[in-house]
């Protein structure tokens, strides 16, 4: 099927081009009877904008969302929750530019090939001005999962790697710095390395950690619909995001059996989570744990050679605002994609046994 | 919604506990008209096959599959194929020993706090025994997708990692080694290792490599059912699998936009394919290639401390026949996905334009 | 799931209350390259419009559709059609006297004990007015079928029962007449009844048949979703419908098999069609027919005793304008939830076979 | 999506021809914690059974169904429950006449034409032998909604019709004849009718009456996914349905709004019932009652005229044993459906509310 439903019960439909009129959505399945905290939801929308830093794109982008239906006095009624961001200060004559290139490591190619007719503006569907409907749906997400706690932040910046691992870093340092780093002194450097590389017209990947904490015993769907499957899946439907690992990850596979095996403790926690949290997709109520890994913005302010839609080669260089690296503003959406899984699964768990 | 289904379109759904009397699955929505290749099929059924080396689990398993319907005279009808694979050999006596207790890092545990009830005989549902429906139903999609490749190998055992990209190895050492290495000098060395560590009573993780050649242009759904996040998805939902990474992964977070980028040449293919063969989610016609990372089996032939389900300290030791390292039989297992994905999108794909 | 979607590649999916800000709607999955014809799906809504005519609600309703995504330059570009109908003129001080008070035969009293929470204004989303995004999707998959012709009426109202089978009437008569009677004779009688109906304060129920011409062989799914399968679930969830039958319906219970049966003339067509037009779930080449039973509207502008919801008995009187007679208004709804049951199969079966 | 599934957490997938190895299917999402009656279940097929009486099909079908996952030690496990009922005693030769033959009013020819080639043996696919795997997954079903109590029965044979309502007649008589008809003269006059068509070598249609008590308030998914659209859906997927109606049903459209609603008392219950137990599409604490239409079988013991797959004209005979009427059987049919959709429904209303 089209691919712009994500969830089953908790099930969030998204629309919408970077410059058409409006993006949006629809949650379908969110229970009757949540108290809404818009406030909240704008927190979240706002760790998401452009122009938040100094660090990130300087694009001016209304986020300001309109909710349409499904809440009624504040509360949702059990009734599709409508809503819509609309495109305001969009100049698209700044696209014209683009309207018959392929942008190297874009996906102007590939819409172009798939539809045959593509939304040029500025990226169209393929812009992650998309997430915006994404980080709306998690923040409701988390508002159900009111005693779930969801954090993410950056790790790793180009070569700039935390080496400390989530236990070890301080949370609240993690709002207080432009970059989300979990560490108040790798961000500095994070920081200047950022700048650094947006000096030269150049952009950098990084790699985004997520934390979920208190998460119930239970939740995943085997074989297919295993939590770290489907949470998996949605990490790396967001844009720019090249790899996915949780609890032990790629280096759990130098280890041993006798190492990595996490032994029970009498209460049935266990006194390692190398599983992150997870055994046999299932969760067991320890932390769960993963990294998610985004690669270099591919607009650069750089002349770099590319085709047209003929198949002939021109120059281009990257004009406007653009992030020079992506993973400040990832962390909201990873957490957003995070809560949505968790809603679903938690939802979906009230009926596995009787 | 309960997790053995996977795909849309072409869709399997499967079912079965390791020792109960049989495993089996219904592929539903293979086109008519299909000529099938049982003899393929069966080719497959021996890759993951228990006992086929000296490096893998001794024990005995049939993998003999009964197709139930949906083949007439050889050929497929449309109508749902069901399968069943018997369940002889198993000697349930096995496991009475872990009837109460919990293996650690096995899904025991979450399998008891989700449903309230477990079949405890090997694993039940949570075995990998039940990635042989697995194999079958990518048999079929494969022999769906006649023309296109899908190999994958073993890269990396335990610390031992093959630095060669999948374009340096030659593809036709993979099955004449028992490891599936792609790197006859690696293999020899990765049999070595984990026949030591196979002594030692202990286990060790390992990367599968997969890589998929003459994908058509435009497979994948944005904007959550990307091909790479259906992949990822695939991935994860096997047994053991802690990551999944995709074009330049992880690595490529090291990397700035200007070298990242994949320049066009002027046929649309591109100079590099740092992008793994996928941009914005939708195929580009050039290779598709990931990687999947194995922890370490997590039953040992060691004496190591557990729980019972009273939560009593119970000191178990693994018993019977155990793969020391998961991934040369995990070959064939990664294939089989990566073909579903692709088929399943190969078939939605036909929807996408006018 | 919650069920605001509907269809599985052509994919509906709503939202909205009655007297919230907007309702409206998400299609996904209809393919590129269509061209819009923005004026017909207007003319779709003016069918369905309050106050088109006499002898339905005077209510003003606006039925303004904008379309936020998914079309550029007039053309469907594969990406989710997302769009939006404000509601306007809705005085919401108008429903204050149903705030605490179960109208009889409406889903108030549902709605409260399911969800717990009811946006009590004008029905909120068990209002008839979610079928205008009904509408609006079915117009745009009717162009998408640009060679099969849906056509329904009205064929009962009250007593009054049209006698001519489908084949028998005139269609171009349906829009000259405001009951959308395909008989100009029966519709003149029809229109009588319904303004004396609504001189009492009063409601009568109706029926709709509709008929679908040059329908491609094969479209279904059996066995579940077979052809007739769909199309009567989709009628089933229009508001205020009672029964459904395709073919010889109920009427051919009576029958003998060696009446019934359709015999085969020698290019595959059939001497009778009592079967409507699907054999098996799929659809024959056939024309394809059926009836949709309407309940009357169960707001009348008489006094009815009914509860509040402490329970307490009081007395309730329907306020406001509203039809006497849904069928004519349920006419373009009826052909719109064809269309998209249509659409859906003729894209799914793009897959059936090699 | 392949149509061989049905509901959404409480999932049936299904598979088989009539005379290929054998017919199954898989249940998905049943909960973990029910004790199953396998009795219970035999009681179920043995209903269904060919051969049960004198008036149905004296073919010999083996209905034993082997379950081979999801159940341990009596008990469902929430894993998928696979079973399947083997083929026996299908002489094959008994179908070669009609290899080349399409049958009238069968589905031979649409199964040709959609999928290019067809199990012709005893119909394939399109046989109603596949009902047996609604049978079995209803019976699960049933002890799962253990305290709703779904009763159906034979109302109309041909021109004979029970002109009482359900509540005017006696349950307990269903058992007891072999129509299963709720009353004991109109029985035995069905009975003789049903001899006497048989004797004619020819066929009639019927309706059975299907009745839910004890349904808890709150049932059903508007606002496509309304109670009564699935179950219409699930009835009219039954071979040989040719329409559904519930409460007031057709009759209903010739009433006034006046005297069509169910006015309430003081607890919440209708002093009526024309709703048919559902408001809105969700139950509403009373009885839900609805109506299902089927055809004459189209297999008569008479001399056709048909046509051969190269459009040849031919003559025809049913061989074989037949059922005269297909409504006595088809009665536990519409109640596994019936507990089908109201199963899933149960479990998914779980999540409607915090």
């Amino acid at each position: 099927m089209a691919g712009n439903s994500f969830g089953s019960i908790f099930k969030l439909t998204t629309f919408g081009e970077s410059h058409g009129q409006a993006i949006g959505g629809i949650i379908d399945g969110c229970p009757a009877g949540l108290s809404i905290d818009f406030k909240a939801i704008e927190t979240e929308m706002a760790r998401r904008k452009p122009g938040q830093s100094a660090i990130v794109t300087q694009r001016k982008e209304s986020d300001a969302v309109e909710f349409l239906s499904g809440i009624f006095e504040g509360v949702t009624t059990g009734t599709p929750i409508g809503f819509v961001i609309k495109n305001t200060n969009q100049k698209s004559a700044d696209y014209t530019h683009i309207k018959d290139t392929y942008r190297p490591s874009h996906a102007d190619y590939t819409y172009d090939k798939k539809y045959g007719i593509r939304d040029y503006r500025g990226g169209g569907r393929s812009s992650a001005r998309e997430t915006a409907c994404r980080v709306v749906a998690g923040a409701i997400a988390k508002q159900l999962l009111k005693d779930i706690k969801i954090t993410a932040y950056v790790s790793g910046v180009g070569e700039l790697q935390l080496q400390k691992n989530y236990s070890e870093v301080d949370f609240s340092e993690i709002e207080k710095n432009p970059v989300r780093c979990a560490d108040a002194e790798m961000a500095l450097q994070m920081e200047a390395y950022i700048k650094e590389i947006r000096k030269q017209g150049d952009t950098v990947g990084g790699i985004v950690t997520c934390v979920l904490q208190n998460v119930p015993l239970g939740l995943g769907e085997p074989v297919f619909d295993k939590l770290h499957a489907q949470l998996g899946k949605a990490m790396l439907s967001i844009n720019a995001v090249k790899g996915f690992e949780y609890g032990s990850g790629f280096a759990g596979t130098h280890l041993k059996g006798s190492v990595h095996n996490d032994l029970f403790n009498e209460d049935g926690s266990t006194k390692t989570n190398y599983s992150g949290g997870i055994q046999g997709g299932i969760s067991n109520g320890a932390d769960i744990y993963f990294k998610v890994a985004f690669k270099p913005v591919a607009t650069i302010m750089q002349s770099q050679e590319t085709i047209n839609s003929e198949g002939e080669k021109v120059a281009m260089q990257g004009r406007g605002r653009h992030d020079p690296c992506v993973v400040p503003r990832a962390v909201p959406i990873v957490e957003a994609m995070a809560a949505l899984v968790v809603a679903d699964f938690w939802l979906l768990n009230k009926t596995a046994k009787l």
